[in-house]
């Protein structure tokens, strides 16, 4: 279960003005693509995910993957999407390749701060130049290239994977047909800076976070740790966590009076934190915070006017978020829906009635297919 | 600007079976008490508040305070509740003697964890046992006592401070003839006891921590920052926010592309935490979000039955919650207020449009005062 590794020895220059000298991307395809070439889907992954997003990988023998950091313990196991990715699902796999990239920065396969930078010889550690939304999609605009695909029937991708997809239809306006960005947003509202601000801080105030430069061996588990739990919390509801956990104690009948982890939720956070330090750099997640946070379409495409950006894009969107979604929420969309409408867009938004939070891009697969097949199968009529 | 201290040289039993040898409490009182010495007013402050809730303060000489650890820098200036204390105000001191006493288990001039505990000679650190909402009513039902005050015209105060109130009412009923319980509830939310455990787990993730035995001058700031982060984001909306920074730079005209705070939101945040931990104590955080998160009146006194724990208070209530407090939420108010009514109680609650949080019970001054002298003028007609 590897991903495919492609190694791009051309340098890309990035939005912050500085140069990767080469740079490997990890992906996984899914499905065949077709004599014409152009029936694929580009599905983009959210911060903590990467290129495993269905349940089979490509037969494809992975190259060696350079400056693997801590924790990183290979792609096994289901893909975060496979409930959308496969034959009869939303991401049709009898009709569509679907391809899922693992984004630049990021510590699953792809170049990432924890990687060898070719000119010293060592890692870059944070000396890593910061990569935006922008500097992912042009980095996978050259596999796409590269693997001689002509165009692009769909992109589509939840939270900073909504970001990829939008950045996809903006940027490459005559080779996307049509966007799906879910449980996302043209900008990052500034509740959500504000969340994605402490996760950093959490991180770099962890002594052994070192500036960055921390030895496999010793990484800064413990601010990671708190990172993940404030991550997680937002992608969650006060409904969903009521129902999931409520106040019940965990295997004990009364409160300890102590400071450990008495209540079910307090175990399940802590359990949470220590689970995704084993799977996830420290420094990726920085650099992938910093990323969704400088997330503007308007500023970056329309000089601040979101529907002079979307302007520039002619494909078809259907625009999705959730009602208790309070980290991306449904006003976000329906903003993002409006822009396109103004600037003469074609595009359906749906806000889906679901108390899964943030995280029912990835729960809610029954609804989402429907909406995703239908609209689909509208574009290829 | 100092607050009386009183010491209590009889043990208190705590509900968690430890006991407290000895304790002190720091308290303020503003206005004068009748000569039949109960048009007291009793102001209870949230987790991060003190005994300085008026403008003005006692001229009574302040004792000597015992432990006062890191980062106590005296009570000085404006009290946390000045808008709402005074005379023609909310809790009108031309009417009403208000006290205010600084919790067990705080670091603000009562006895805590960075006190010394008088059996060892020692600061108690983690051994201070743990409190509870119950054990903080009950040392400051000593001190009203002491005061010679023999009956409380009302109990208020917002979050933690409206849990007391609430507790004061249900444990002394034939003493508390109304309780106005703000931005409160009667038992944490589990998205409460969710960001509470992370406040605590980003304390206790801090090296300097060390296991609570920190020297004054190398506290475990970094964790305790981050705790505070996280605290006052959760007590904004996702709209104050919005409409208070936006995504608005701060002293720049672009991204730096680091991880420097470029955003306001993000400099405004460091600055409170940093502000924060020169005046508050990393430990007593810690009690006191444990306190927050064992509080269950209706475990406590109706054996799960909220109605039934209720049923036990025969004082007027006036619940007031805010439209964007999403974690006092205002259904947890309406839901206590429909419990009183069911136990057949005396009760009014006021759902207030405020777009400012959790925050609104420090902020609406104007529109509560109006709410709250209303209610107070019928209780003593």
């Amino acid at each position: 279960m590897s991903p495919s590794i492609h190694r791009f020895r051309e340098a890309l220059e990035l939005d912050g003005g500085q140069v990767l000298p080469s740079f490997d991307l990890a992906y996984e395809t899914y499905g065949n693509l077709s004599p014409s070439r152009d029936n694929v889907i580009v599905a983009c992954h959210a911060l903590s995910g990467d290129a495993h997003a269905g349940g089979a990988t490509t037969g494809g023998a992975a190259s060696a993957v350079d400056g693997l950091g801590a924790g990183q313990r290979g792609l096994a196991g289901v893909g975060w999407w496979d409930g959308m990715i496969g034959p009869g699902k939303a991401f049709d796999t009898d009709r569509y390749q679907v391809i899922c990239i693992n984004v630049l920065g990021s510590c699953r396969g792809s170049t990432g701060p924890r990687s060898i930078d070719p000119r010293t010889g060592r890692r870059y550690d944070t000396d890593f130049p910061i990569v935006t939304v922008g500097d992912m999609v042009r980095a996978q605009k050259r596999l796409i290239d590269a693997l001689g695909i002509r165009g692009i029937a769909a992109t589509s991708g939840g939270s900073l994977g909504g970001m990829q997809a939008l950045e996809w239809a903006v940027r490459y306006p005559d080779f996307v047909r049509s966007c799906i960005p879910i449980a996302s947003t043209a900008r990052l509202s500034p509740m959500g800076l504000a969340w994605s601000s402490i996760g950093r801080n959490a991180i770099m105030a962890d002594p052994r976070w070192r500036g960055g430069r921390y030895p496999d061996d010793d990484p800064p588990d413990a601010g990671l740790a708190v990172a993940r739990m404030v991550g997680h919390v937002t992608y969650l509801s006060s409904i969903s966590i009521a129902e999931k956990f409520g106040r019940r104690l965990q295997n004990r009948s009364d409160y300890s009076y102590s400071f450990d982890a008495d209540f079910e939720v307090e175990s399940y956070l802590r359990y949470q934190g220590d689970k995704f330090v084993k799977r996830f750099d420290a420094n990726s997640y920085l650099y992938l915070s910093r990323a969704l946070s400088y997330f503007d379409l308007a500023a970056q495409w329309g000089k601040g006017s979101l529907s002079a950006a979307m302007a520039r894009a002619p494909a078809s969107f259907l625009v999705l978020s959730f009602s208790s979604d309070w980290l991306y929420p449904p006003a976000d969309s329906l903003a993002l829906a409006e822009a396109i409408r103004e600037a003469g867009g074609s595009v359906e938004s749906r806000v889906i009635d679901s108390n899964y939070g943030h995280d029912a891009f990835l729960v809610e697969e029954g609804r989402q297919t429907a909406l995703i097949r239908d609209f689909l199968e509208r574009q290829d009529a």
